[in-house]
């Protein structure tokens, strides 16, 4: 039964892995080094997640992947906002000004 | 039963999404805007999940983790390559050059 704090551990951890990610993006206010592959492929994945949690009613399927999908997004519009709609510098003014 | 092909695209896609990333960081030879922590947090959840892949003999949980593993590790290598033991620009020459 130990084994069992083992897998809350790792899911702990790859849950949470997101959060330091947004908090360096929006503190430098520069994500020119993120793949917007990356984030919009493992977005779609946790999204998938959460549906496949609902369908087979498995809660903490649904809440990891939910606490995953909020930094992660956060993280890819903070990309889009920045590297994709306006690639200028002087207008990277982050998420204090919206 | 088809929610086990939804089950199995979510996790192609969260399992898939760090190539991506890889590629990018290999290609542009910048690391800058990744976030050590996320890096570190995350790969020592995978490498958790694996762990407890061989403790509960569970063979998705460890083939998909060993294959998130595997470029996460490669992205940590330049992160901390480029990053954290030389910080000049003129020293990224790339996995080419080991």
């Amino acid at each position: 039964m130990k084994s069992i704090y083992l897998g809350l551990l790792a899911g702990f951890l790859t849950t949470s892995s997101a959060f330091p990610q947004l908090l360096k993006s929006y503190r430098t206010k520069s994500t020119k080094d993120l793949s917007l592959g990356y984030l919009t492929v493992i977005l779609s994945g946790v999204a998938l997640w959460i549906a496949y949690g609902f369908v087979i009613s498995d809660v903490p399927v649904i809440v990891t992947n939910s606490l995953s999908f909020l930094p992660l997004s956060c993280t890819l519009y903070l990309k889009l906002r920045w590297d994709v709609f306006d690639r200028t510098a002087a207008n990277k003014p982050g998420l204090k000004d919206i």
